[in-house]
């Protein structure tokens, strides 16, 4: 597996994964670029090119097999495992966050969520119990975890996240509204509402009538 | 203004504006592309290039003023305007979302939420009031709406956004699990966090001992 693959692609493949599983709970076995990409909103030579990375998928005008695909797909991207997280930041967000229904079922538990409000501390959230923020790093010395999830305000943001890669995180899963700063070996994904709202509001106001 | 602006470009500029905003608060008065980059993690060529897209910011070796930068790129994205969002879906991740204290002070107002739930119909949510998901047509014909969001289960999304698009959204935040299609006029965005988490399981895998 080539060390070069674009990280566009890598995150294109989890939504190729899960409209396979759709296809798959249809019933359906084969499957073409073009339908696939219709599916997708996503160019058949986009999808072509982005599966070349990773081998041989699929025969010239014949199509995917959608069951071989996906579990290839599942393989490379770790969905068939078990992840442990833990949640820094049990506020308002940080609480909704920790009882999202979505993470258990596709294999993302969170283990632990930690807060520096001792009115939080002691409680279950999600299923998680509630440390003080102060234990994170003993925590961390003493049990498994791979993702880790920001939701502390901005202005905490930067020094979590170099606490959790300094014991060792990887991955960082980022909803404080800033752009934090990783190592290189790091792997960072920003979950922000807003920026993806200020981006849409440029092509609302430009099919305004009168707009330039 | 060039219509053929890549959309990842528009999508990073709403970045550039809050690190701008940021480096206005601190008191700078000009910034260079190197120092802009560092702080977001893009390299300098690739902040000129998006920034060319809109005419000619700062001089060669001078820097950006910072200012007439971010006034610029306020008035590019609408960010100094008020917009308007409804929210289809008051469940678990809708209530969070409209209790998100985060989009007011960005000058995104939800106006009104929507669901189909009687249990929550008439009460009042993040200040908005939860409607009847059967009143959502006859809303929108009788009141400006700039954003929906939807946050309803994966199963329910397709025919919410169908409905928004018929009705005359032209942006939609999706928080659904699906790949939601709309229109070619039409501006999606999608809020996932567990594809968000299966992109950088990749990269955790391959880091480990003995993966290829």
């Amino acid at each position: 597996m080539s060390l070069e693959i674009p990280e566009v692609v890598i995150n294109r493949l989890p939504v190729y994964a899960r409209a396979l599983t759709e296809l798959q709970l249809r019933g359906e076995s084969v499957v073409s670029s073009q339908a696939l990409g219709e599916l997708l909103d996503v160019t058949p030579a986009q999808i072509r090119k982005d599966l070349s990375y990773f081998g041989r998928f699929g025969k010239q005008g014949r199509g995917y097999n959608v069951n071989s695909l996906l579990s290839k797909l599942r393989e490379i991207l770790g969905i068939d495992r078990q992840w442990r997280l833990i949640l820094v930041g049990v506020g308002r967000l940080g609480q909704a966050i920790a009882e999202y229904g979505g993470f258990g079922p596709q294999g993302f538990e969170i283990v632990a969520a930690f807060d520096a409000n001792p009115a939080l501390v002691g409680r279950t959230i999600g299923g998680a119990p509630v440390l003080e923020i102060d234990e994170l790093e003993r925590f961390l010395k003493t049990t498994r975890v791979d993702i880790g999830i920001v939701a502390v305000p901005a202005g905490d943001a930067q020094p979590v996240v170099d606490k959790l890669v300094a014991a060792g995180i990887r991955a960082i899963l980022n909803y404080a509204p800033i752009t934090a700063h990783v190592p290189r070996d790091v792997t960072i994904r920003h979950i922000d509402p807003v920026l993806a709202m200020q981006s849409m509001t440029f092509y609302i106001k430009r099919a305004e009538p009168g707009a330039k």
